[in-house]
């Protein structure tokens, strides 16, 4: 899972916006610690050999207050993660991922929980910074934007994974919640469906809007109609999952042959619903869900085929964007990462 | 939800095995502030004052060395918390509780996840260790025995809240898994069932074994007769409580008025089971579940009745308790706190 994240293609690619110990080290031909060390003036180096980082350090641009930031000064090898989410089913994997990559170099996660509530996140980055934390993460419910952390924390590496900070300059990792949705509709058009619906969530989710584009890109690559009777928005549970169901097969339209769900739990209901009414998935309807909760696709019935926002990947790389600022690479921009398509019964494995 | 649980009665008390800096100021009258100040010569105390301090605390045996756990002496005021679940859904609500309790103490979490892995568990232990936290919380995936975290943490004031350490001087803070099943079959009995049934999870936890017994219990106390072949172990998903409702209404015994579940995942297989068969909830068979998971309590068809093993006050307990033993206070022993009933249609509210 995290080869394929490393191989994504990067809606934006991350940014280098200045010249980091790395490209100093690599140009002249020496280690990370040897620049360092000769940029900080300590260490048993020769003159010769200080001389001549230097001036690749300047030749390059580097500019020393980069080392501020450097692994090799004033770390604390803690980290701050501030979530909105009280520790929900997004968060979890996330959460998950970034502290086996913290483990892994031996860093420690302060965690704290600001529930949306701004006083409380002020407080939490205050205390953070009291304990001279070298960087921030921060996560959230859902992926819509939200305001930058405030001005106390200027200067911190600071990374947004499942949240999108409103802020161009800041570092913002987010499942491809388009290019999932792509997938799904894909898979289904390949099995032959011809009538694809969407029952999704409320709109003003942006990842409903995202999955909405992928849904109708996806139809107009394999050359399928596009009916807006195929298209439901509505809420996140299994209740609406079986309503949209019985508006589908009660309504006007031709019935459809396929659901891509904007959820699990849409999925579930739906799957319900047609096995009510005496209908099989997938040989009448093929069903796509999405998020890939195994608490909802291994209960259906059938188990369901599902999109994978791929987030205990997307923790793991939180955390190594976030050391690689730490050790004073600049990096900023929005950054998808790609969803995987995960087949079961409902789509006929 | 906190009051109910402080108002418990506990299955072992807190064990006051030495007095605490707390004894000391009671008995002389003073803030625990003024001990402090007594006992570390610091501050501006009168000589007379400052030997009364030293005199009482000789009197009740305050052993000096308790101060070294003290609020008020080299606190960095952060704790460790190590669990041994990847965030799971037991875990969530008990870091939400403990995080707020700590958080209103302007106290930080770190956060340490060892997935079963001892070694992994040791190298925490040890990073944390390092960063001088002032006390640990451990937690699990399940409330069974653990072994104790080991002599690297001796000394350290440690709180074990959902997970059991095998150490009886352990403060280990648990549900009362018992009292939660004496709960669900008091209140099928008082609805007027006369034959509940027990479908629940597997032996070797622990918790299946506890809530056995409070199902047992429930019906000698109710006059109800026990009948073996309406206690039915098993595993803990939704197509076990639909396989366990087909035994039941296909095998030999008369069929139940009443099932108590041992998860809310069982309950809600068996509720659409039920329900495919013809036979309506609650008035043909009334349903309880256990843990009130919204995500399984509200999608079942009909929303469940379940019992709360109330985990988000037993984190921020753990808390509270943890911050006591910081403060001097030596605390132990095995502590379960009460259950409570949500009732929902699945009994007829």
């Amino acid at each position: 899972m995290d080869d394929e994240t490393k191989s994504s293609a990067e809606v934006t690619g991350p940014e280098r916006l200045r010249p980091t110990i790395r490209d100093v080290a690599r140009h002249a031909g020496v280690s990370i610690g040897t620049v360092s060390k000769a940029l900080n003036k300590g260490g048993n180096l020769a003159l010769e050999t200080r001389e001549r980082i230097i001036a690749v350090a300047k030749e390059l641009g580097f500019r020393p207050n980069s080392l501020a930031q450097s692994l090799h000064r004033k770390q604390s090898f803690t980290v701050g993660l501030i979530s909105t989410d009280s520790f929900g089913r997004f968060t979890m994997p996330i959460m998950e991922g970034l502290e086996e990559c913290l483990t892994d170099r031996r860093m420690q996660v302060f965690m704290c929980n600001a529930t949306d509530d701004p006083a409380l996140e002020a407080q939490h980055v205050e205390s953070l910074l009291g304990k001279r934390v070298d960087g921030l993460v921060v996560t959230a419910r859902r992926a819509d934007k939200r305001p930058p952390i405030g001005p106390l924390a200027h200067g911190l590496p600071i990374v947004y994974v499942f949240s999108h900070a409103d802020d161009p300059d800041a570092l913002s990792l987010l499942p491809d919640d388009e290019g999932g949705a792509v997938l799904a509709v894909q898979h289904l058009a390949e099995l032959g469906r011809k009538r694809i619906a969407h029952i999704t969530g409320p709109e003003h989710f942006e990842a409903v809007r995202l999955r909405r584009a992928g849904y109708f890109s996806a139809l107009a690559a394999a050359r399928l109609p596009r009916d807006d009777a195929y298209y439901l928005p509505g809420v996140w549970s299994e209740a609406w999952g079986r309503e949209a169901v019985a508006r589908l097969l009660d309504g006007r339209v031709q019935s459809p042959d396929a659901l891509f769900c904007g959820n699990d739990q849409i999925a579930r209901g739906a799957a319900d619903a047609l096995r009510e009414r005496g209908l099989d998935v997938p040989s009448d309807v093929a069903i796509v869900g999405f998020d890939n909760w195994d608490v909802m696709t291994l209960a259906a019935r059938p188990p369901l085929t599902s999109i994978d926002m791929n987030l205990k990947a997307l923790g793991r790389e939180a955390g190594e964007r976030l050391i690689d600022m730490i050790s004073g690479e600049k990096l900023g921009g929005l950054q998808r990462r790609p969803c995987s398509l995960v087949v079961r019964e409902s789509t006929g494995r």
